[in-house]
């Protein structure tokens, strides 16, 4: 029983293998039908997008090192967990104009499961006083490269996981790395992260966080419901206070709608660990997102109701803040400060639930959370939370 | 007797062909001089360009999928249809600076015969009012690549075709899909593209398309003409405006002179089909362009009269509009609207012509078309046309 | 007794070597331990970055076609003279915002020993007067790749070169060319390169040229010296003028400490030959850098004395003019005017000096070549030189 690590991408060391394969049996004792593999793709907006898939005997999970960890879908069998956006990716970075001035050349890229938004800024485009972007939506780190990836098999614990390190680096500014491990266990449906930040510059700097979950068909349909355990919720603004009354609710693909933003405080359970759940009206199915408010205080939900054609999906959001402009943010409080050498770090678990006992146990769990609190639901934009 | 399919990259299918190639000899009966070969360019700015060449028997035509399904060049023997740009291509997306905040960056990559401009946009750049880039030059559609590519030999007609599918798109806006096939006839000098734009976006877009057709040494050469059936014709700006009485007469490279610019709206018969020709002085040979006014009413005339090393060129370029900043095109209702699911057609042929009578014949055809229609010339910018 | 040759890449002609590799014993009589490889590096922000390493038997020079030709490090045994940047590159310039609108992405590739800043311009970001982007800081050369590169063995002269050719070509605007030959002799510690900037447009155009060359440990060292023949001398800025009275000397690195930059105009010899010197505090080690005054007239020293983790470097930069933003220097007549065709070339030198009998000569010979001269040492930033 030991812990097997392979190094698939080291550029310190000039490693990186084209491709990569192991598999149960090269491993006696872990079963016989997990395996990870590393592919590169080919042709369009793909074209050098790094895969590594691991499946784990029931799921399958697809990480791109290409692009910042990211996950871009799970499935079992011929489900996908993920959404169908109007970008086919994965996209090479190369392929995302993230520095378009208007600052919206990050969508180009938009097709993960889970995009991290970060690390130097998280939020909506900021531009400077003469009109120039100073922070592009949803920051960097999503079309960074991986320089060290790294396979590890623990066979006592029955885990494999891929490890990632990713730098947002640029001489006189920020020298932020990512360290993320994405785990698996054999045959399970959920995944977890364990995300570091760590600030290897010699002076004090600044990161935010935000974990751009989505969630599309077959759980996102009409009727949907997420269900949280709310401390105080507010509309982003006056388009999502006309979506207050049914905020928890999915309506229809409606191809002219506008996406509506709620922002939130949730509340917990002593430990800080608290979660949500999407799940379908049936309740058959559905995805739980596990977190801990002290590491991802604040919460942001992204209802974007329209057309399937258009990416009808919903964005379940734990964060550092909220994804408001970067100058905002930092003026309400919300930017993470880390000494020279500190690091940030964070949890982050998602659970496919596929039958309704797991719905129902998940619902239940976060009625507990809920408790006695009484969820504060503001109609309107809150100062402070909403510029 | 049948059409016959291949696929060379299609992402959905994670399908990409390094290299391609089918001859004569895989059909019989299609005679045995043709082939279509995929390749990959490497080094310097052309590093990771696929080409698609179709050679019909007698003519060679160079397409880029990696850059919008843009036609290189044609080559018959030891001639060249084309130009020769400073910019020596064909130039990888991830070389031109698109989003350059002076809009000009797509200048970068252009030394192509054919190129698309649009879809989102197809004209000079805009800004806002804050002077922030809001379209680039001639829009994105040159710098995206095809996601699917194939090729079609049907052995009845006996064509030779490359059908590629290169999208626009980005949640939140515009959801646009190109599907061109580009066809070529065994053993002929022309070729012809048939394209379809689509909306497959859940909501109205709005899109333009320029086909920006460049024309050098040696068809163009001091006393080159341009025969087209005119129906009102106008210059741009200020620079064309002294141009306008040798409008149609190809002046010799001049260092430091200015592009000149005219505008105008073509004769055409009655179900639409009009063409023009640009002829050598001596009328021995030439290139003609033929497409329908009801698809493509607008057509542009660019003289580059420059010194040969900055690029000695004539753009012919029908159009769904001028190439205008899209603001201005959009208050002139110059701009193309598709309902979702909607799509916009046009099918656009290049003729190279090798001998006089031909050229002689195309002369004719056009003064046909022009017949008794007085051109209506125009001697300074038009409202309405020029900004 | 021959010069030999050979072609690595040239994309006029479709060649691009994969990797190449050429040794002594294909040269009978050049003794038995050079070679020349090229390799393409993998993974991360390396990906698909071309390398070509010279080995002249004592020393190693990394050299990198796929970002201008600039030079990553030398070796010699386990030594390295460069510097660590908090950027690990070498980075593929597809992931170097180079128009952000900040003009600043260029940071996000720097980490090499020799870094070419031009051609079109070598200084500070330039902006227009709505706040837009006009010139990038340090231009554009160091992110353009190479379409050709020769090997050249001498053995007559015993020397080993890697010529490369850069384009910087943007139709309508500037069309200019830079050739380098970088040169070592077998078993030498020093090598030079000779460059040649062509405008290879018909009309006049413009261009500067500044050598970023950068070291740092373990040369660089608190208590390390920059001995210069100083003419003239002056702080950039307010922070610099904190530091006039140390000019020469390194501090320790100071993690919040800000950059300090110094413009020069240096003694030369009666042909306009000079050389600068950093040397480590016992004199023990040391960089000698070689020019013309005739050829790069300005001279800038940037003092990096940060945290080791944020780039402690010394910047030696013999250039055309100061790096000034692009206007400014165009008011202060220090933009290089070519007319069509005409060149610009200079040849710079870089000498690894081992050991003290070494740095004690050149300490000589610059004191030398300093000789009567009095330094005007400006105590203020001067009119003209800084805006």
């Amino acid at each position: 029983m030991a812990t097997h690590t392979w190094t698939l991408t080291d550029t310190t060391q000039a490693l990186d293998c084209d491709t990569f394969e192991i598999s149960a049996r090269e491993i006696p004792g872990t079963g016989d039908r997990w395996s990870v593999v590393k592919q590169t793709l080919h042709g369009g907006l793909c074209e050098g997008v790094d895969t590594v898939e691991i499946n784990n005997g029931r799921m399958q999970l697809v990480i791109l090192p290409t692009r910042g960890m990211g996950v871009w879908q799970a499935r079992i069998d011929d489900g996908v967990l993920g959404w169908r956006s109007p970008v086919r990716g994965p996209v090479h970075p190369a392929f995302v104009p993230i520095f378009d001035p208007s600052g919206l050349g990050w969508l180009e890229g938009f097709d993960e499961l889970v995009v991290r938004c970060g690390l130097g800024s998280n939020g909506a485009p900021d531009f400077d006083a003469s009109g120039r972007l100073s922070y592009p939506l949803h920051g960097r780190i999503a079309n960074r490269p991986a320089w060290k990836v790294d396979v590890i098999i623990d066979d006592s614990s029955g885990t494999l996981t891929v490890r990632g390190v990713v730098d947002e680096s640029r001489i006189h500014f920020q020298k932020l790395r990512l360290v993320t491990a994405i785990t698996t266990s054999l045959d399970s449906t959920s995944f977890a992260w364990h995300d570091t930040v760590e600030n290897i510059g010699g002076k004090a700097a600044e990161m935010q966080m935000l974990y751009h979950i989505n969630v599309g068909e077959p759980i996102l349909t009409p009727g949907s419901k997420l269900v949280a355990p709310v401390a105080s919720m507010a509309p982003r603004d006056s388009v999502a206070m006309e979506g207050v009354a049914s905020w928890n609710i999915l309506g229809p693909p409606e191809p002219n709608s506008i996406e509506q933003v709620f922002f939130f405080q949730l509340a917990a359970n002593n430990d800080g660990q608290t979660q949500v759940l999407l799940m379908n009206p049936r309740k058959e199915t559905g995805t739980a997102v596990r977190f801990n408010v002290r590491e991802l205080p604040y919460f942001t939900l992204w209802k974007n109701q329209v057309a399937k054609a258009d990416g009808y999906v919903i964005g379940i959001e734990p964060a550092t803040n909220f994804p408001n402009p970067r100058s905002f943010e930092s003026q309400q409080n919300r930017v993470i400060q880390l000494a020279a050498g500190a690091t940030w770090s964070a949890d982050v678990e998602i659970d496919w639930l596929l039958d309704s006992a797991k719905v129902a146990q998940l619902e239940g769990a976060i009625q507990s959370i809920q408790g006695a609190t009484q969820p504060a639901i503001h109609h309107k934009p809150q100062a402070g939370w909403s510029q």
